[in-house]
């Protein structure tokens, strides 16, 4: 089997994902043109079902399972958006989900996985343990790992937002997606390039975790160390597969400020009267602090979650 | 002159304004239809231009002055949505604004009005200074006063919100918008009941500042006195123009509890990821709080506006 998906797995999982995802809208704002100097076209990812482009990846892996895999379930480790995606791809499919969380993980993350009917096992806060308890699920019930990134049809399916974006937006000059563990900007690169090798891709990641920009420059996986960043969704580091990727067709990483990610949010929440979350105000923080780059390009910018803490903003 | 608009005041309205406003979508939300007991459909006049449905009013006005009219402008005292819609809709189309504002209003709401281009003359933060400004400048410019809601062409054009939604849900069997002066709650029943007579139509309005309540309970206007709500889009009191369109086809008045108010805006950012404004809330705190008169009912919600200062929420 590939390693790495090319442009037909992302076009393939659009197929078979697209009955069963939300086909967001592509939104402008003129008055954030008129600030950034750059017409500016924003795939709303935070409108996607869970709140998140992670349903996209999470919904792909689950329709990807043999008949014997769907029949003993799947299982991942993790408190944010992947946690709750995968929860709801699977239930609603009929396939059993096993969530490993730190128990430190908020209130309000345990009880939307829950919801989703997602059996939730606890362990200490930290990358081992959580490690060590998705295995031992694995061992008792055969679940298959649904990695948030190092996964091929996980990849793949987050391809299709920028797919879906430029079957709309063909004239796009760039694209700009957040880079955490690299998944979504793996994914957006393979489509991006697939339909226009001239597509410029950029990935907007924080200064504050900013491994992806340091893998690049010195040509090899420099892993975020204590990352520590408003953009909660941004904290994981790359892995071979997306590094690879990354590395071929990505034609940037743009690191930005913590403040830059901060007035971002706000103008996109005041101008265009969305909730976004942090790790999506990336993508415009690196256009504001970026302008020469974008000067007279279409600038298509993926905003891949709208799951944010409302007693806990950062303004 | 007629003194209040019907059905085709409502339709000419729409042919004028149409072309200048933003088509807003109508949104949807499993977990709200859930959570409510109702099928809701959310007209989001938070993503109209200058955010807020305001500015359907303010265009229609404009668009009816006479050619003398437009050369001498138009004035209006207020700090809220009804300035910037005013201010917008009338120095976009070549008409000067005179904006009348107490000099208490945030600086937030001044950049906004003169960012459109409209000269502010700041006053005392009392009703009667408003007034003998606005006066006065009438008086000097020959201005065209244009009230926020005691008036007949704003009246029409508040109405082609529920018009345009109606067009897309001809199926809904009620309608709720809140309610403040009663320009927007006027305006929509008198669209919806045009189009269908069967249609319930309900405005919300804070307990707090519940003047349409008392005023519909006694059969005459009762000001409010001293009202004090979140809802800062529904201080105002009902006139007799608006009063007897409500009285004829309103069916009802719910009031909503502060709290609940804050409760529903909160479900909405969460969950459908949009940024509204409390006043916009009342219309989901109406149905939340009164389950039994909407059960079965599709219920067409009209979220007003999403102009909110981030610094300062409610939670």
């Amino acid at each position: 089997m590939k390693y790495i998906p090319d442009f037909s797995d992302v076009i393939a999982a659009s197929e078979l994902i697209s009955p069963y995802i939300n086909q967001t809208p592509v939104m402008t704002s003129r008055q954030l043109n008129a600030l950034a100097g750059v017409d500016l076209f924003f795939k709303c990812e935070n409108f996607q079902k869970v709140g998140a482009f992670k349903f996209r990846g999470a919904t792909n892996a689950v329709m990807n399972l043999t008949e014997a895999e769907r029949t003993s379930g799947v299982v991942t480790h993790s408190s944010g958006n992947h946690a709750a995606a995968l929860a709801h791809a699977a239930v609603s499919r009929g396939v059993k989900a096993f969530i490993v969380m730190p128990e430190t993980a908020p209130e309000v993350k345990r009880k939307a996985v829950s919801g989703y009917g997602a059996e939730i096992t606890f362990c200490k806060p930290t990358l081992e343990a959580r490690e060590n308890t998705a295995a031992a699920i694995i061992q008792q019930t055969g679940a298959t790992l649904v990695h948030p990134y190092n996964n091929f049809y996980v990849i793949a399916g987050q391809g299709t937002a920028a797919l879906d974006m430029l079957a709309h937006c063909r004239f796009l000059d760039a694209i700009v997606a957040p880079v955490g563990g690299g998944g979504l900007l793996s994914g957006t690169a393979i489509a991006a390039k697939g339909i226009n090798k001239k597509i410029l891709v950029y990935g907007a990641e924080p200064v504050m975790a900013d491994d992806a920009f340091r893998s690049m420059r010195e040509g090899k996986i420099l892993p975020s160390v204590n990352p520590k960043t408003i953009a909660d969704g941004l904290l994981t580091s790359l892995c071979e597969r997306t590094f690879s990727v990354i590395q071929e067709n990505v034609n940037a990483i743009l690191t930005v400020s913590e403040e830059a990610i901060i007035k971002a949010m706000m103008l996109i929440w005041e101008r265009m009267k969305i909730v976004i979350e942090p790790s999506s105000a990336t993508v415009l923080a690196a256009v504001m602090e970026n302008k020469k780059v974008f000067e007279g390009k279409k600038t298509g910018l993926i905003i891949s979650g709208g799951n944010v803490d409302l007693k806990n903003l950062p303004f």
